[in-house]
């Protein structure tokens, strides 16, 4: 037998969904796969919402990247943040200096909040949602406003202090309004003395016409219904021009409104990863869409670039019809599995099995409790059966954590008691 | 009938065993209770050390005080930070310069961590395990370590991150050391590929000649065996002299000794609230003991002051033989009890029903999944069974939080899976 030709070296750069799936289904292929992420965990962030709102703890809805790998021999986890790429001597380099080398790169860092270019004067003001810090930091912001609105006798203070506003409408904004508006007119009802927190304001801002944009006409008057019924006030076509300590300004078709509130959370934009012009850049003039997303070809890889593949929310992929897949977990998770597939296919030497094909399997968001909206293929739902869809589908993706079992107990206790039992103020400044 | 006299003013500062106990136990009392606490929530403190190493999450064993108390309608919880006193005007002086007027003050602001003189340089490298943010400081540095350890290959430093040391040899030093232990040898065993975690070095430092010297000398014995079998060091009679980043330097008999570590967990010692000295000031000079403990009467109020109570571990309380109750949890709660009582009855126009007296009814500590040591009356128990008496205590302990079973279920599934799935790397400095 001839001698075995060297074990090709794949870095996995990201452990969110799509580098996560990627490192799966490589377990049999005869790789050596190092998987590298800034966190030690992997995060399930479309519950991020629940963290922010005491409903869930973060472990619950993360798990250590090393825990879920261990038992994959050909998998090394490693805590670390890439900070660029040496495309000649295919490596990348790390934030203390060290360089990781690869014969295969897949880069699925995703993405991060986009405050419209005005990232450093908004973003102290109104976090949003995409890291644990992120949830706990807006856990502490409505839980003091509270706390504070308690303590004084000023009626406009008071009222400004009680004011919540979430900026856009997206499924990430909506579950976040619902949310804040449960929190204040169930969880917290009897909890005070000199405030009733049912009296809270919960308003939603959204640029367009509608919420759940990409949901079907049919389902976000179903959504707005649904808000309306939790007392969420609703503010569409409305463009939000600024965010100060005190107040978030929008342009409502040409006139200025000013909502008094020190709450903002930013549910509007995102953008992506630093780390796509970066590697565009190494690579000699990658293209780079608007939002920062690298142009993908149709097996995810760069072009011209075989072995270097983006997923997940940092790829545009481009579709026949001139659009793009959106950037949601399961095209990331779909990507993640193609592209580990089709290393693992080349590594034994089988050919491709030829390009990408995101199978849509529908879209779901949740208002409140038993309240949802779904779509999948013609069917839509909404109401108590798309909620069970929701909670379903949530429950079978958690399968990659081993603690599903108590999240699911957690979620049910929560359902029948209304309580919201992590409900506590931290703080991340060190205080 | 003659106009009811106005309901007096009882203000509890400090929310935790003893504050608590007292709030609840003058339910039915025709008296005015607000409760202030810094904190929004009531922390099982004794399960401190299970968030330290990854195996409950800060909410699992913290519960909101408004949460607790909100049946309870003559209770006022405020959020906020007693700063000081005006005796003359029976005033608290709140940090935000407001001020809450009392005819009764409980106060109940506990301990906090004392470093021999030594806080401002020694509570940065090695911090103490009073708060949640303690706790998940501690977990990430101890996390943080293997996770460093794994990427590099210098021998010298590997062996130094891999390096644990626990300063204090009493319960919480003991359950520290043997959780660690555990994390290392059990838990995190598959997870890397470059370093044993099992070879972790954990260095139990005390300064006396045995662990829980508070425990009859055969539970010491017992528990330091058990320690060694969980591979623990034990440094008796050493005495720290020195912490750097680099290393704990002790004096062991004379000799100067120096461990390298990065990192370093405090549970040495403590130190009374500050609060205490300001109390004692504002009354025009109550004693204070060397700990910054203020001396009480009998009946847990301040001399000559009948309307001032200080409880739990802020208490000087002076026992017949000299000696004073020791600061644990059994006693604040029995003094907020005793003092919640005194005051109902005093407002209902009964008589004292004497002085307070503290039942003991024993002390356990745990080492490590089934071993324990307890010792109740003459009965002195180890190994299984302690550690099953000790988890029926603290399951009947955590009553106050509505979500027991969940914590409950959750131990269950660590005792069965030996998994922590609570291991996340979060950062309090805004990372």
């Amino acid at each position: 037998m001839a001698s075995p030709e060297p074990r090709r070296r794949v870095l996995i750069v990201g452990g969110g969904f799509g580098g996560l799936l990627c490192a799966q289904n490589l377990a049999k292929a005869p790789v050596d796969v190092t998987l590298v992420d800034r966190r030690n965990f992997h995060l399930f962030q479309p519950l991020l919402y629940q963290v922010a709102t005491g409903a869930l703890s973060p472990a619950n809805i993360a798990a250590p990247l090393r825990s879920i790998l261990k038992r994959q021999r050909n998998v090394k986890t490693l805590l670390g943040e890439v900070v660029g790429f040496d495309g000649e001597a295919k490596e990348a380099i790390l934030s203390d200096g060290s360089r990781l080398g690869y014969d295969v790169l897949v880069l699925a860092t995703g993405s991060t909040h986009h405050y419209f270019g005005k990232d450093a004067q908004w973003e102290p003001l109104a976090p949003g949602l995409k890291t644990i810090e992120d949830a706990t930091r807006i856990r502490q912001k409505v839980l003091s406003a509270f706390e504070h609105a308690e303590q004084i006798n000023d009626p406009a203070l008071r009222k400004k202090l009680m004011t919540f506003a979430v900026v856009g409408g997206g499924p990430t904004g909506v579950e976040m309004a619902g949310s804040i508006a449960e929190l204040a007119s169930h969880t917290l009802r009897r909890d005070f003395r000199s405030i009733d927190p049912s009296s809270a304001r919960v308003v939603l801002i959204e640029n367009s016409d509608r919420v759940l944009q990409v949901f079907p006409e049919k389902l976000s008057r179903k959504a707005l219904e649904a808000l309306h019924s939790l007392r969420v006030e609703t503010w569409l076509n409305c463009r939000v021009t600024d965010v100060t300590p005190e107040s978030v300004v929008v342009d409502r078709q040409g006139q200025r409104e000013e909502l008094p509130t020190e709450t903002v959370i930013w549910a509007a934009g995102v953008k992506a990863s630093p780390l796509g012009k970066l590697l565009a850049e190494a690579m000699g003039g990658g293209e780079v869409d608007r939002g920062g997303r690298i142009v993908t070809t149709r097996d995810c890889t760069v072009p011209n670039h075989p072995d270097v593949f983006v997923i997940g929310d940092l790829a545009h992929y481009p579709l026949a019809d001139g659009k793009t897949l959106p950037g949601v977990a399961p095209v990331a998770m779909q990507q993640g599995q193609y592209v580990g597939e089709a290393i693992a296919r080349r590594a034994s030497g089988l050919s491709s099995k030829g390009p990408f094909r995101y199978r849509d399997k529908g879209i779901m968001a949740t208002i409140g409790r038993s309240m949802a909206v779904a779509q999948t293929g013609k069917l839509q739902l909404s109401g108590w059966l798309a909620w069970a869809a929701w909670l379903f589908v949530h429950i079978m993706y958690l399968a990659v954590f081993e603690n599903r079992v108590l999240v699911l107990f957690q979620w049910f206790w929560n359902y029948i008691t209304r309580n919201r039992s992590a409900r506590l103020i931290t703080w991340t400044d060190g205080r």
